[in-house]
Parts: structure tokens; C-alpha cells; sequence
């Protein structure tokens, strides 16, 4: 079931999303509305007095939305909201949706944290507490979640809109935990479900161990069994066999559900079984004989579920608590992706062939400054200063989405390790997030890239001046009617693991995009559109991927030229080589459509000609690959990721800075709540 | 210069990601070698006696990297990486950056902290300390930095490297602030610069108002000239021109530089100049008369940075404080796109499509679910278990990418105002990361789904078994041989903007896929790989589409026939019409490649067609935009974001928000360290 509600969990943040959307597509009108302006305030009277002749059934579920600068686009919408959200859920699922978030809206426990951050240790604490909450407000039965698949849908998504750490913590327990040992089918465990159902215990699905998660043949836990005395041995032969990432276990669950393999006194071997395992005492909390239990630490989201590790050193167990079927097995947890270079050595290669562009570009614009405190002013600087300018402002965007791609697959790439804040892939990802927007929205300074080529394209249509320029990244262009003749042939010795193939076709690409963005551009004018309107309605599909191949063909000459010059030492130039061809030929990729679409391109060799390349590339580069990153990666303590340290030793490292968090194996501060303070399931109902 | 250094940050930013490479793609290698196994561990003295023998010349500026298990993949490598290292870096670079590593190292003040986060408000205090020693090392003179700017961009990467908050504060400060009034020209501002590198006074550059980023003409701070005492009145009209998110104004600087409009006695306006206005008193730090100045809060990264808001009740400035020549603005900050529907209208089409099909698998799934509790095991049952497994297999990764591409958009459409903590971008981003990777790595689950499909396919192709499955997603194979000979044809009646052209188009995609997939693990295998890495190998460019394209037909199927059914209130067909064909083109559009490629689309009006179709749907919902948004959002308290809420007043939520913070206005608690504790620059350089 537990994949369902992932499909729920996205739907349900997609629409936040989108109230986003709300706030961004008006801005320009709202700011028109200017604050102070008494057209545009809203008087609470008048929309009072407005509501009540209306006496429409629904409006006491669908309430009206409140007035302001909106009303006059919400007037607008070709339909009724109210008809619309009717038709897309039941009346009794949107009640049940108005009472849970009127219940937390109402409740001060669920009133968000005002200023400053929530400690990590009081966001558990907070989590437990609301956990234990929606037990007392009982807003759907047991019998109802089973009944009526879409009510527990619906219920999941709400409370997951309201914060995911506390959906995750209650579906892991109750449902992943609960229907698990449920679905066994024995009515030997039927008291585990009643104990989880009146909070007595708390559970959670340990499946996913350190240094493998999905893979379910490589779990490395065992579980003996003794004869003797009737009872299974369950034991973590070294710390990669520690379960890991498991929700609920760090603070929290007195009961997992362990999955290990299931070893006979002979010998044999029967594969990974299901065993209910009691992890902590659930009158002090405290973890039960030879059980190792601690808390994973901070991760990049969803900080108000305790994700935990567990190591077993010989625990004895009643043979009645194996699961005697268990049903299918969805892993949950973490993931270390099997080897797979194309991943990540693209991005490799970006690393090298960006620096050198940046680098390069960076003396040209100290040159370029430096004429101006000189106070040079002559046609040529200023021609400069305009080509330094369509660089820059397209080698932000280029620079910082490739980062942000490449972190986040890096992020991905690492499973739910890559998760946990101390490997600071996420500070990575965050410190980078601001260059996608500041001195401009990635998508605004494109279209100054853009209007400097068709700045050119247009000078040099009317009065037919020469394409020149200081840098010469425009040069080519004077080729360009014979450039837009040309053809994908392929190279002539088979394979194309060059850069020379992709740079004919970047020049086509420019051509042809410039020539289809000038039409595109004049087309909108002439349809009466004015100048803003008009470049804004070319910038989707022509203007933006212009600027883009502009900077690309200019990026991969400059690396391409860097990487043949006769200086480079002759046992360098296969390897540079490499890398200028895969990123030309990986970054040309993205525009394998266009190149179709405008007939560069012909029949299915070309486009798999390029794919087979970037594989043959990334194969030949893959025993380079440490080797090249060790070059430019920084030193061990400016990267501060045990994951990521030269010494290669990551599950050594990573256990490490587990262990060494403060606290880490600490019982909570707060577990008293957990375990003395009881509360009675239902016993907030009547308030609804 | 900015721009120059933001690729140099960005290329900074990959060899980080690169190194996670090196933790990443070595993973079951050295999951292999197991901790504990004593042939793969690594000895100190045996490194060292080894070392020793080859005295090259560079081993001091390039040390050895540590032993362990990457030593074996290094020794693969094709070149020398100390070659390499000095080939891309003069020896003079080298040298700058191993002091510069070196000294953060070897000083406490720049130690990593252990465990736990620091507050907001001593990060920031840490980022002044460090920000103070770096002047005390005194790495790079300015002269230094003026003549060599290889050696200014290599001194700012490594600051980045180690924080990208404190490189952007001395950045500001020292390269911005500084070089604007230094390239102003004036022997005047002299006494500016001298301060300013003996930290007498700390830097910053306002330009950015609220309501407003980029657009210069658009700013509406005020500089009116007062004849009679030769001053200028600076003056922030309202607070949507607050100077805002200005980096150091938060708690640190002294001076600014502001870009006002500049008002002369009888009216005129000159438009945008800069001018030095002095924003606190250096010695006590507390803000000069009539500036109210602050600090925005927590940001998704860069917390080490103070950036803040000012606004100028009347400000009176000596005239000179004009700066007579200000060079090129280039805007720093935040920035709110125009209109741009094309952005957001998709993924808002996805939300209600993903959605839908989230549901109605939910049903499917439970159903199953019930089955199995009655103990059916038919083989339907077993047939309707695999291809939900399938279904759900490739919808967490549609789901959980669509849904992180979708809040990234909306982060950098509301431009820095969604770097902003409290709007909780972050968080929604942040708490649907994992999805990616629980569960399995999205790219592995993509696996199990297209391993179901060519296992179908096998199984036709050997026995002819029907295609036929409970839930009938892939009954349409049946025809596989009809709809492979199908091509575009575009619709009949011109224009494509239903989703019966995409549903079709897709069908063609899936067979071709599977078709395509299929051959190419039949040639792998017969080229002697293994299953494994034959699998692995097809994925990138085959299984891994198949699988998507699959489960983005089924998703499109299912909401087509939803909105199209017969139920539907007839004020409401247009909409989801409209809503489910952009979901289904749009969805279609990122494989164009593939369709040309294998000859479903040829020439170029059938790219154009989908295109033109997607921006005219886009331009068809823009109206009813803000009502889909409302009828799926959950309420303000659930939502929780300033610029998100129902009342569509961001500038004004947003700006109660940040005053809301607690010691906004504050000065910070070290106040002391910045305008009483002096230190000397260059007093640290002789420990270099």
C-alpha cells in the first residue's frame, strides 16, 4: 500500500505548489494594486454583506475565499470553483478534509512555530505529540481506512500537507507496521495490533540495512534458530549489516518489524523473513538487552521523523514472533545505486569544461575593465562590453541549472544517504539554489543573450555588416547561409567521439535557431503585438534555447580549443580529449528535437549515433573517473562529507559520523510522553 | 565582475559534486571490500615507507592522497592526476590555494562544527569573524587582485568552497561595494576605500526594492537635491521600495551604496543614480537617524550572509556623496518574473492528472489488497499484483520528479522571495527529496516496470500469448504492428488541443520503445554481458524511457476518460479538456527526439504543431489559473507561506512576515566585535 500513498503524497504537494502559482503569476498586477490604493482594499463589510443573499448549500463547505487584489482574476476563470472541487471529490471526502484541517487549524498543538527554527530534538517531540493527537481526534476508524480507500487517501494527503514528518511517522506505524503484521494472518499477533491501535507500542519496518537498501537478496541480518528453547537468535554480524534510515526507530518505536535471514540449526538457509522484534522498553524507553538503537541525525527535510539505526548482538526472540507470511515486500529507506558512470560523468566533464569557460571569460573581463579605468571608450570596448555582457548573462543560467542538475543527481545518486544533512550534498544544493535567480531570474537573462543575436542578425539583414566581434564567438556567423545548408554525415571513421562533430552541428543549431527566433519575433509584430509581448512569446521554444546553444558552442569551443592545443602534454590528450567530446556531445544531446526537427538531423542512425558516443565516452572515462575528481575536488576538510572523503572509505566514515553526533544513542528528552503520559484513542471525537 | 565570479562559483560548485562521484559510483566496490577483511586494510607505515623513494618536485604542493580502497581504481587511471592538476593551474595558482586550504584548516576559528546546528544568529557572527581573519591573512593585496585575476578568482573559490556565505560577504563588501566607488574615479571617495580595507566601515550594494528586482527603471527610492545645504534627500516612498534582500545589510554594514532616482528642485528626474549613504554608526553599529534597517531571516542556504531590508525616511547626504560615475549596474537580488503562464500551467495540469491517477490506483491497490486478505490467489490476482507493481513501480519516480521540478520552478518564478525561509519553498522541496530515493533509487524502480513490459513482449514473441491485463494498461499491444506503421498526421481540424493526438502519439512511443528495448537487450546478451549488465546498459537511453513513456500514457488514458466521461458537468468539460490535453502535450513534448528519430513525426511542422498546441492551451487556462488554484490549495494555516495566501497580497504578507521574525531590528548580539574588537589587516600573514 505504501506506494499509493507516495502517488498521493506528490499530488497532494503539486497542488501546493500550485497555490504558489498564486502568489507568482499575478505579482506584476498585484504590485500594480498598490498597497494604499482604496480601490483595491478589501472592506471585510461589504463582502459580508455581499456573501449572505447567496444561500448556496455548499457554501458552508466550500466557504468564500477571502477578498482582495484576486477577486477581479478569480472573476475571470471560465468555470465555478465550487462545481469544479465537487466534482473532483465526494461531498463526504471533503468533509472529512474541512474537519481535519479545522481541527488543526484549531488545535494550539499544530499552531506553526512563530520566528526562529524548532530544535531537532523539539520537532520529534512536537511530531510525537501530534502523533499521538490524531489518535484523540480518532478522525477515521480503522474499519473506515480499510472500507474506504480514497477517506484514508484523503486522510494521509492532509495530514502530509500539513507536515510530512507527521504523516510518514503515523503511516509507518500504523499502517506499514500495523497492516504488515495484519496481513499475517495469525491470530498469535493480533495483540501487536491491538497494543499499536491503543498506543501501548510503537512500531516501525526495518528492512533497509547500511550499505544496501533495496536489495532485498543482500540483507546481511540473521535470524537462528535454536531448538532447544524455541526462540530465534536475531544478530548484526558487523555495523554494514545495521539497519539504517529506518523511520520511527531513532526515538520512538518500542517494536520493529525486522526482516533477516532465516538460518536452520543445519545450516540451511531460507531467505529473508519477517520477525517482530522489541527494540525498546516501553515503560522507560530504554533499549532492550543487546539491542543498539540511536538516532540517524539531521536530514534535509522531514526533520520531524526520527529516522533511526539498530544493531542486534544475539536477541532472543519467541519462534511465534516470525511472520509466518508476509506478504510482498516494498523496501523502504535508503539505496546505493549499482554502478552506473553515465550518471554522473557528464557532469564530470561539465566541471572541466565550465571552469575553463569561466576562467577564460573571467580574463577577458579584467582586460576588458581594466580599458575602462583607463577610460578607453572606443567602438571596439563598447562592442566588447556587449559580448562580455550576452556571455555572462547566458553563463549564470547555464552554469547554475548544471550545478543544481548535477548536485541533485549526485543527491539521488548517493540514496538516502546523499538525505542526511551531515553529507552536505543538500548545503551544496541550497548555497547554489540563489544563482538561479539573483542579478536576475535565470530566464530573464537568457533573453538578453538572445536580443543581442538577433541585434546582430537583424544589423547585418538590413545593411549587411559583417558578423565580428572582439572575442569572435559570433564570427561564424558570417557562414551562415552555407552552415544552414549542411548535413549530419556522420563522422568518417565511424563513432563520433570527437568534439569536432558536435561543433558543426552547435553552428548549425545557432543558425537555424536565430533564423526561426528573427522569423518567429517578426511574425508576433506584425500580429500587432508589442515589443514586450512579442519577445515574451518567443522566449519558451526559440529565444531561450538560442542563448543556451550560443553559450554551449561558445563553452565547447573554448574547452574543444584548450583541449588540442599543441601544449598539452601528449600523455594528457586522450584523457581531455574525452572530456571535451562527452560534455559537446551530452549537452548537444538536449537538442537532439531540433536538430530533427530542422533537418539537420535525418533517420534514426544520427540520433543513435550520438547516444552510442556519450555511452562509449563514459566507458572509456570510467577508470579515469576517481583519478579526474581527485584533481579538482578540494581537500577533505573544505568538503566536510564523510561520504564523500579521499579515503574512499564511505560506510567506515559515514558510521562514524553517526556515532559521533551528540546524543546519538541518548533516550529522548521527552520520553515520558512516549511512555507514562497515556492518552485514550478517541477522546478528542466529540469536540469535531 | 559579478558574473565572472558566479561562474567561477558554479564551476567551484562541481568538482564538489565530483567528488561525491568518488563516494558514489564506487559504492559496491567497496561494499566488497568489506571493513574487517584484512587485505583491504589500509597500513599507515607501509604508505609512508612507499612514499618515500619517489622525491618528484611537486609531492609538496600535491601530497599524496590517503590509501584505502580507491588506491586500486586510481592506479586504473590513463594519466598522471598531478600532471593534469598542473597543466589546468599555474604553479603560482596551486600554491595560493594549498595556503589558503592550509591556513582554514590549520585555524579553530574556521573548524567545521561538530554535531548539532549553529543558530542563525551565530552563524552569522562565525561569518564576521572569518571574514575579519581573512583580512589578518591578507592572501591576495588588492593590487594583487586588480593584476592577477586568475588569482582573484582561484582566492575567491576557495572561500566558497569552504562557505559560499563567506565568499559572497567579502565579495560584496570588498568587490562590489568597493570597486564601484573605486571605479566612480573620484579622488573624493578615496577616504571610502581606505576605510573599507582597514575595516573602519563594511560595505554593501543596494539597488533591489521589494516589489521589484532587475529593472532598474522601476525603482522608486528617491534622491531629491537640496540647493540650499547642498544635500541629498534619500527617501523610500512606501515599503514595496524597502531596499530588500541586500547582502550584509542585515546586521554588518556600515555604508551602501544606493541606487535612488535622482530629483532635482524643479522636477526633473535623471533617473537612476548611486549614492554612499551611511547605514549604522561604526562604533556602537545602531542605524543612523531615519534608517530602519533589518535582517530578511532565514534563508534555504547561505545562512553565514546577513541580508537585510532598509528604508530612508528623508535621509539627508553631503552632495559629494553622489557617485559621479557609476559604470555598469549589474542588479543583484531578488527578481519577479513577468507573466509568464507557459512557466507554471503545466505542472498545475500535472497536479490534476497525477492526482487522479494517484486515486483511482488507490481503489486498484486496494481492491488487491482485499483480495488478498480473503486469501484469492488467482493467477489474475497474481497477474493484477504485477502490473500494479509495474504501474506503482514508475509513478513514484513521474510523481516525486515532477513534483521537484515543479516546486523549483515555482522557487525561482517568485525569484529571491523564494529563497526566503518563511515561504517555505524550501520545505516543500526539502520533504519530497526523499521520495526520490526511498523505496529504491527512482532510476532502479524505473526497472522493475520496464522488466515487466519486455517480459510481456518475451512472452509474446515466443508463445503469442494475447496482451491482456486486469487493469487492460497494456491491452493496446495487442496492435503493436498497426500502431508501429501509424505517423502523425495532425489532427483534422488544425491545431492539436485535445489529448486524443498525444494519446496516440504515445501509443506509437510505447511500442517503439519496447520494440527498440527489446532488440537491444537481445544484442547485448548476445554479445556475451550477463543479465545484469546487459539490463544495466540498455537503461539509460531504452528502459528507462519506456518505462516513463508507459506510465505517462496510462496516467494521460486515465484522465482523458475521466474528463471526458459523460458525468462531467458541461461547465466544466471545457476546462479539463483543456487541462488534460497541455498535461498530455506537454508530457509528450519532452520526447519529441524519440518521435522524429523513429520516423513518427517528419519535417518540421509536426514539432511546431505540439508546440504551438501547448503555449495556445497555456494561453487558454491563464484566465482560470487562480480558480484551479483555489479549488486544490490547501488552506492559508496548512499552507503557511506569506506569498502564497488565498488573499493574493504578497508584498504586503510578505513584509509582515519578515517584521514578524523575532530581532529583526535588532542589533546583532556581537555588535561589539564589529565596531570595538579592531584587528589589523595583514597581522596574521607572517604564519602563512
Amino acid at each position: 500500500m505504501t506506494s499509493g500513498a507516495v502517488g498521493g503524497r506528490e499530488a497532494a504537494l503539486s497542488p501546493d505548489a500550485g497555490r504558489t502559482l498564486r502568489g507568482v503569476v499575478w505579482a506584476p498586477d498585484v504590485c500594480a494594486a498598490r498597497f494604499g490604493d482604496p480601490a483595491n482594499r478589501w472592506d471585510p463589510e461589504v463582502e459580508v454583506t455581499m456573501a449572505l443573499p447567496s444561500e448556496r448549500s455548499n457554501d458552508t463547505l466550500l466557504p468564500d475565499l477571502p477578498g482582495g487584489p484576486l477577486c477581479a482574476f478569480r472573476a475571470r476563470a471560465s468555470f465555478s470553483w465550487r462545481q469544479l472541487a465537487l466534482f473532483l471529490e465526494s461531498e463526504s471526502e471533503l468533509r472529512l478534509k474541512k474537519a481535519i484541517f479545522s481541527t488543526l487549524e484549531n488545535d494550539p498543538l499544530f499552531a506553526r512555530p512563530c520566528g526562529g527554527d524548532l530544535s531537532m530534538e523539539k520537532y520529534r517531540e512536537l511530531s510525537f505529540l501530534r502523533y499521538r493527537r490524531i489518535f484523540e481526534y480518532d478522525f477515521l476508524s480503522m474499519q473506515n481506512m480499510l472500507t474506504s480507500p480514497l477517506q484514508m487517501s484523503t486522510f494521509i494527503s492532509c495530514l502530509g500537507m500539513y507536515d510530512w514528518s507527521l504523516a510518514t511517522k503515523f503511516f509507518l506505524s500504523v499502517l506499514t507496521f500495523g497492516s504488515a503484521i495484519y496481513s499475517s494472518g495469525s491470530k498469535r499477533h493480533l495483540k501487536y495490533i491491538l497494543q499499536l491501535l491503543s498506543m501501548e507500542i510503537f512500531g516501525c519496518f526495518a528492512l533497509t540495512e547500511l550499505s544496501h537498501g533495496s536489495n532485498t537478496k543482500a540483507i546481511r541480518t540473521t535470524a537462528h534458530y535454536d531448538p532447544a528453547t524455541e526462540e530465534f537468535i536475531i544478530h548484526s554480524p558487523d555495523f554494514e549489516a545495521a539497519k539504517f534510515w529506518i523511520g520511527n526507530l531513532g526515538k520512538t518505536a518500542t517494536h520493529a518489524l525486522v526482516f533477516a535471514q532465516l538460518c536452520m540449526p543445519g545450516g540451511q538457509c531460507h531467505g529473508l523473513h519477517a520477525f517482530v522484534v522489541q527494540i525498546r522498553d516501553p515503560k522507560t524507553l530504554l533499549p532492550m538487552p543487546g539491542v543498539m538503537v540511536g538516532d540517524l541525525g539531521k536530514k534535509l527535510g522531514q526533520n520531524g521523523l526520527d529516522n533511526g539505526f539498530a544493531m542486534f548482538h544475539k536477541v532472543r526472540i519467541p519462534r511465534q514472533d516470525l511472520l509466518n507470511r508476509t506478504g510482498d515486500v516494498t523496501p523502504e529507506g535508503t539505496y546505493v545505486t549499482p554502478f552506473k558512470q553515465w550518471r554522473l560523468l557528464p557532469y564530470l566533464a561539465a566541471a572541466y569544461a565550465l571552469d575553463h569557460f569561466s576562467k577564460s571569460l573571467f580574463v577577458d573581463m579584467a582586460e576588458f575593465y581594466r580599458d575602462v579605468l583607463k577610460k578607453n571608450w572606443s567602438a571596439r570596448q563598447a562592442e566588447l562590453g556587449r559580448e562580455i555582457h550576452a556571455l555572462t548573462s547566458a553563463g549564470k543560467p547555464l552554469a547554475s541549472w548544471t550545478a543544481q542538475r548535477g548536485i541533485q543527481e549526485c543527491r539521488e545518486a548517493c540514496g538516502g544517504h546523499g538525505y542526511l544533512a551531515m553529507n552536505r550534498l543538500g548545503n551544496l544544493r541550497d548555497d547554489n539554489d540563489p544563482n538561479c535567480t539573483y542579478e536576475g531570474d535565470n530566464n530573464v537573462l537568457l533573453q538578453q543573450t538572445s536580443n543581442y543575436l538577433l541585434g546582430l542578425w537583424a544589423r547585418q539583414g538590413q545593411g549587411g555588416a559583417r558578423f565580428e566581434s572582439p572575442l569572435k564567438t559570433v564570427n561564424f556567423l558570417e557562414a551562415s547561409s552555407d552552415i544552414l545548408g549542411r548535413r549530419f554525415e556522420g563522422p568518417s571513421g565511424g563513432g563520433c567521439l570527437d568534439s569536432s562533430v558536435p561543433l558543426a552541428a552547435y553552428e548549425w543549431l545557432v543558425c537555424y535557431l536565430l533564423q526561426e527566433s528573427h522569423q518567429k519575433l517578426d511574425q508576433e509584430k506584425r500580429s500587432g503585438k508589442n515589443d514586450f509581448d512579442a519577445r515574451n512569446n518567443c522566449q519558451v521554444y526559440y529565444c531561450r534555447s538560442l542563448a543556451l546553444a550560443f553559450l554551449e558552442l561558445t563553452v565547447v569551443r573554448r574547452f574543444h580549443a584548450y583541449t588540442h592545443q599543441p601544449s598539452v602534454p601528449p600523455s594528457l590528450r586522450a584523457v581531455l580529449g574525452r572530456l571535451s567530446a562527452l560534455y559537446a556531445l551530452w549537452s548537444l544531446s538536449q537538442h537532439t528535437a531540433l536538430l530533427y526537427r530542422g533537418g539537420y538531423f535525418s533517420g534514426e542512425q544520427a540520433g543513435k549515433m550520438i547516444e552510442n558516443a556519450i555511452l562509449d565516452l563514459c566507458s572509456q572515462l570510467k577508470d579515469d573517473a576517481v583519478a579526474l575528481v581527485d584533481v579538482i575536488a578540494p581537500p577533505d576538510f573544505v568538503l566536510d562529507s564523510p561520504i564523500g572523503r579521499a579515503d574512499g572509505q564511505l560506510y567506515r566514515n559515514l558510521w562514524s559520523g553517526v556515532l559521533q553526533q551528540s546524543q546519538v544513542l541518548e533516550r529522548a528528552s521527552w520520553w515520558a510522553e512516549v511512555s507514562t503520559n497515556k492518552s485514550v484513542v478517541g477522546s478528542r471525537k466529540a469536540k469535531l
